[in-house]
């Protein structure tokens, strides 16, 4: 089969890499719509650097700071009228993954004319305006793909837009942005990021290229998981240091470059059920699905999930079940009325398609279930 | 520090998947220069490949097959004189790092009028010809940098041309343009592409991002080298099947996508006088000196030694210089005098500025003569 590599956005890395780099911003354009939400770009810094680094260039920004978590249709339609009316040439985006994606979906939309049926389709012009990215927690990988996934109300899910279009130009990564997030955001978003290079190791698009990557981010996320664990027991806020986060966010930033080229699986196809209908946290839901799913591929092609095991240092997909239980605690229930419907919506996804092992709709609802087990 | 991380290339791996692809070179262009040398393109079925995919899709060609080893400025100059004279839009390159090199210099050439004296200056207009590229050998990397590799006779050494504009639009990966390489060739290159993993692990521009194409790049490189050591005893011009092939391919592109991130070290600053002044092959010359600048770095910071040959399966440096030695068989003579030629050049190339372990023009000295020692 062919594979393929491709990831054109160009990553910096380091303490003030923003204002370090602001010449940068010269070559997006003359006009930004800093797309953000409400809090968190203004309480970490992020906004006010990217400010400081457009003022000392002579670039005009308004600022966009209405993104909610899981961003819907309405709000990035709402945000490319903002640009268009406001004659912006390029958009950044600041923060997790819902404002990045709001940010990808605003840059497409205020460059050319879609109707909100035809967003989904992946037929657009080749149209869209240059994006700098600051993600601001270390999970999403959304600043190095070419996917903005949105509330989808229509199909009672979230749904993806794909296009290489929505690349970012550049992506900016400076750790201290994410210092100051809480344990709880800082395990599930590190989950996340762990969940797309398992995934992506899963997928029948892996090479060996975006295995190399899934591998380092693995481990570069198992190394920071004694600490999660010890921050869990101590109840503290804060208590990863700078060179954890930067661990942290370069295995983000690694996982996001393995599923730009992979696409996500089984995990999220059921993960998405989850975040949709019962509100459960993104990263969250796909930790509760992952140890279950994991011990299927095991039993179905023990190599496969031995080499993914072997990056964990873990020697069967029971140890990583255990792991994850201790990391996500007390667990949501699930009626059997709930796994029926959302293993209907799972197994239509193009996310099993994309699976190396392709579960039954009678094995999703039984990971459902033992997923959610106490 | 800041690290960055770009590669915008597009790269396409598989069984005929240029044909398969043909549509991808209706986005370059409509009159298109192909760039090789005079024969292997030819007898490795790819410069077909490539004529069957533009005739598929209606696209113009003309064939520049003037590329020699170690490609000249003149032999550029002419190439792009060519393609401006035949109106041609895009650039194709076929071959090992030659015509590759080459035919990022004509892409360059062929865009904007750059007089001699500057070719090396960095200081060019935005514009190149869009470039598609097909590596029939597994070594150089150039399928996925932005470097063009000249030889400079006024410098006395091969200089490169570096510039975000020379990654080229598109590349192509079929390992069967490889299955008929001479075992010489194939080690020749497979050390190039060992050397630029092991480089980038030592450049001070390393990443967790590199480090992780790196590694993984020298892995499957060594798993090649026991048919490589039975490949010489046998004395067989073709022993590797195509799944080695592919791994090698593979291995090269990888670690060329490191050398994009890192640059190269110590290494190719010493090599290059030994291919410019004794006409020894690239892959071949580093290969010599590989061993001793790993034990350099193994006395003065054996813990990032350490990392490259646990990646190599070895503990301790001796181990990758007795290797390389069985390898690449007798060894050439060098004089006092060369020695001391080469080590004044090198030393004043920045692959040594960008080394972490930067060694003195006496050690220079020194490791020119132990890699020579029979």
């Amino acid at each position: 089969m062919t594979n393929k590599f491709y990831m054109p956005t160009r990553v910096i890395i380091g303490d003030d890499c923003i204002t370090k780099n602001s010449e940068l911003f010269i070559f997006l354009g003359k006009k930004a719509l800093i797309v953000t939400g409400a809090q968190s770009a203004k309480r970490n810094g992020s906004e006010k650097d990217v400010k400081t680094a457009l003022e000392s260039v002579g670039i005009n920004y308004l600022v966009f700071d209405k993104v909610m978590s899981n961003p819907t249709i309405a709000c990035v339609y709402e945000g490319a009228t903002l640009a268009k009316e406001n004659g912006v040439d390029f958009i950044i985006a600041i923060g997790g993954g819902s404002p990045m994606d709001a940010g990808k979906a605003i840059a497409l939309l205020a460059a050319q004319d879609i109707e909100e049926e035809n967003l989904f389709s992946g037929n657009y012009e080749k149209k869209v305006l240059p994006m700098a990215f600051v993600p601001t927690t270390a999970g999403t990988g959304s600043e190095v793909t070419q996917y903005s996934i949105l509330t989808n109300d229509k199909a009672q899910t979230k749904t993806s837009i794909a296009s290489d279009l929505l690349f970012p130009t550049v992506t900016f990564l400076d750790a201290k942005y994410t210092e100051q997030l809480a344990v709880t955001t800082t395990i599930n978003t590190a989950i996340d990021a762990l969940s797309h290079a398992v995934e992506g190791m899963l997928s029948v698009r892996a090479s060996n290229v975006s295995d190399a990557l899934a591998v380092a981010s693995i481990r570069m996320i198992m190394n920071c998981v004694p600490d999660m664990l010890q921050a869990l027991l101590a109840g503290s806020e804060v208590v990863f240091n700078l060179k954890q986060r930067e661990q942290l966010l370069q295995a983000s930033l690694m996982a996001g470059m393995v599923i730009a080229q992979t696409g996500t699986t089984v995990v999220h196809a059921m993960g998405y059920s989850l975040t949709y209908f019962k509100n459960i946290d993104h990263g969250r839901a796909n930790g509760l699905l992952l140890g279950e799913y994991l011990k299927l591929v095991e039993n179905v092609q023990p190599d496969l999930a031995g080499s993914i095991l072997a990056a964990m240092n873990f020697s069967e997909a029971d140890q990583f079940g255990e792991l994850m239980n201790k990391l996500l605690g007390d667990k949501e229930e699930i009626s059997s009325e709930e796994i029926k419907r959302y293993s209907k919506i799972a197994i239509q996804t193009k996310n099993i398609a994309n699976s190396v092992v392709k579960p039954t709709e009678e094995e999703l609802r039984t990971m459902y279930a033992l997923s959610f087990v106490k």
